[in-house]
């Protein structure tokens, strides 16, 4: 396989200083490379030069300093379950594996927090909490590594009540672009005390440092759980739920918006029997009484708007079902254009805007692209909501009406005072819209912060600033 | 008045331009120079070497360009209410007093948003919001403006529950150290797209630049509110029962730790009866059933730590009594000592190390300060609490025993994985201990940020960041 771009190749004495350093964790392997050189967006793959598996921050810190000796990129790989292309080796370079530094530190029942290797994906941080009465609430749908949500600033279901990786990082320890070690943050639950470098890093997408251990923050496994669905007749009857569940202040735990067909597809996919129509799904934690007075509540407020069928379940296995079947959606989504790939838009604006911003997209969705329609799912707590377009990879005609589709609805939200993309992260896709989020004076402050850190731009270079 | 360190005056042609410019409100005065050169902390007044009125984003813009073009020190003042000498003038300069900008821009309440000018202050804010069903809860005693509270990452009473500026800032207008005007974030509640500037900016210090303008969360007026007091025979026993309270998830709104001197100092001050011991006071925000419940979980966990004398207040008037009691204990403190000085520190540690801090802490006082001893008052559910030495300003030696004892506590602090400062800043007098909480590739990281935006050292020289 030829370096992309037809760049020249690895430095011979790069190779060959990690290769004795590393042996059979140092790989060339086509398959290798190609593995760590995709992820799960429609991106098409842009494989490194070579892979190093590390197994610890010294290790990592090692491998980035003789890379800073070559100026050859470096590129962080976590699970691989970017959307936005944010491993691709656009620039060639090495990736460092990350997935053997798996290690749960610590848990400090006491303190509610945690301390991961950045390789600890979510599932395996909260069985490792089984029984502590803890748990881990940040859920982006992949089971991702921690430390790639947080250099994502990864999000999800029940980002409404506990927020996103922004405000659940408590420090971190980073490798630096020269192979310098770095900690940020400590364990206090505030801190006033100079730049804020955990929430610098966090959300910097491997372009600062490489983020190798974190300490979170861990909540308490509610008392009770309890969750819903219920169908409304319009999606703006559904958002005005939301809204005013939000204004009355109930702490509800998730709250996401399907449309039809999200719901039909779901219907397919895990053979359930939902009522075809734009739906709300709940989840209330709390103590058992605390529990079914948000869900009285929400559902007077539903009610009010016409919503209908609800559906309870408090059982685990009844929760796990439905919350499965929201899960899959986008398995399900897939599954009604056999052979498809998916542009996943990620837009997230303030919630008196989201309505407007749905009607807007389904119009222009009709107008331009009625063809490529995939399901919408949102995490409309937070005004953040998912249309997932079913391209076919072969048709240029369909990649490029996706494209536009995509970048209107980018625009459409900033024009809203929100934002391209709410949790998926800037990556390769979404960096024409950077300048018309930000301003160029914020652009020129980034780009200030990327040179001063890492002056020759070895860390995933070409990821979220758009080419000057 | 000459000024201070024997620098050399302003440049008589920035001065002219100042004041051809602004006419009045550009002073030279010693009386304005001199209120604009302290704040409330025990360090001596340094004043500017000029202050100018500002009445927009445009107008600083203006000032700072100036500024810049003679490499002048700016300084920002919103109400001069710091705790860590942030506006003192160490290097002269250009002082502009912000507390004009005080319009609330924009209250969205669907949007459970607000924006404002940066010398809003937070009581202001809150009467605009009367009658809107919405509530900005920070609360860090002083009636500060919004802008300084965003640039000292302020928090308070309330942060157990709605967490301090540093999650509660959407996103900011910033004047740059060269004059431009610098947007960061926006109005969706989350965001992936991007280094993250205005966390950078909060706890910035004025720094990086100067706060203008923002937009932060609001929340809903709770349904119910009730206060409660209760003491305990140790504070190791009341600590015990806010670990309990935490680690149960009960969401208190406030958990706040006085000891025995606190409790004296409060009835000596306001005239109340409270019993003398280590107290704590709560509050709890709900639905009725909810703060009931929240309160018995609490009264039971109390119980078992051998809580007594439970009062409780639902009335607004009755907790608006308690409460008052509470603020006023900074003053209620000084009060102890009439004619003294306060020098408060400002630690905050993992929850689980709190009850050794303080005991260690109380030991350290006693051997070493036990003339100086002041009240003990803690936001104990973040870990974070003040001990207030109450010293003779004339009197050397208690200044000396003051910052040995203050010095030895921040240490303390920060081997038990804390933090020197909870919500004060650095300013000028929590730099020796940067390093120390930090580590030296952190500063150095500091310094690059510091140097990339600001490469002059106009902005608020010498503060945050040690010398060099």
């Amino acid at each position: 396989m030829n370096a992309p771009n037809d760049r020249p190749p690895l430095p011979q004495d790069l190779a060959d200083t990690l290769a004795t350093r590393f042996g059979s964790r140092f790989s060339v392997a086509a398959a290798v490379r190609l593995h760590h050189g995709k992820d799960e967006s429609s991106h098409p793959p842009m494989p490194p030069d070579a892979v190093v598996f590390a197994e610890s921050t010294a290790e990592v810190a090692e491998i980035v300093a003789v890379c800073h000796r070559f100026r050859i990129p470096v590129i962080a790989f976590g699970t691989g379950t970017s959307l936005e292309g944010h491993l691709l080796a656009v620039q060639g370079g090495v990736c460092i594996d990350l997935s053997a530094l798996n290690q749960v530190v610590a848990v400090r029942q006491e303190d509610l927090d945690a301390t991961v290797q950045c390789g600890v994906t979510r599932k395996a941080l909260n069985a490792a909490l089984n029984g502590t009465g803890l748990f881990f609430p940040i859920d982006p749908g992949a089971d991702a590594s921690l430390g790639g949500m947080a250099a994502t600033r990864a999000s999800g279901t029940n980002a409404v009540r506990y927020g996103t990786m922004r405000e659940n990082v408590l420090g971190m320890t980073v490798v630096l672009p020269d192979g310098r070690i770095l900690k940020t943050g400590g364990r206090a639950r505030k801190s006033a005390a100079g730049y804020d470098l955990t929430r610098l890093m966090v959300g910097s997408e491997g372009t600062l440092g490489i983020i190798t251990e974190l300490t979170v923050k861990l909540y308490p496994v509610p008392e009770a759980i309890s969750s819903a669905v219920c169908t409304f007749p319009t999606l703006a009857a559904a958002v005005r739920t939301v809204i005013q569940t939000i204004q009355l202040g109930v702490p509800v735990a998730r709250i996401e918006l399907l449309d039809k067909l999200a719901i039909t597809a779901i219907n397919r996919h895990s053979k359930t029997t939902l009522r075809e129509a734009p739906t709300l799904f709940f989840e209330f934690h709390g103590s058992p009484t605390g529990v079914k007075e948000q869900a009285e509540t929400v559902q007077e407020i539903a009610s009010d708007q016409g919503g209908q069928d609800f559906e309870w379940a408090t059982r685990p296995e009844d929760r796990s079902r439905l919350w499965q079947a929201r899960h899959d959606a986008y398995y399900a989504g897939l599954g009604l254009k056999p052979g498809c790939r998916a542009l996943t838009t990620d837009v997230c604006v303030p919630i008196s805007m989201l309505a407007d911003c749905i009607a807007e997209t389904f119009a222009d969705l009709d107008e331009n692209a009625a063809s490529l329609a995939g399901p919408l799912v949102g995490h409309v707590g937070d005004g953040n909501f998912h249309i997932m377009l079913l391209i076919d990879a072969d048709n240029a005609d369909d990649l490029a009406r996706a494209k536009g589709f995509a970048s209107r609805l980018a625009q459409r939200a900033i024009r809203m005072d929100g934002t391209c993309t709410g949790e998926h992260g800037i990556g390769i896709g979404k960096q024409p819209y950077m300048a018309l989020e930000h301003g160029d004076v914020a652009i020129d402050l980034m780009r200030a912060i990327k040179r001063a850190i890492d002056p020759d731009n070895i860390m995933n270079p070409g990821k979220i600033l758009p080419p000057q």
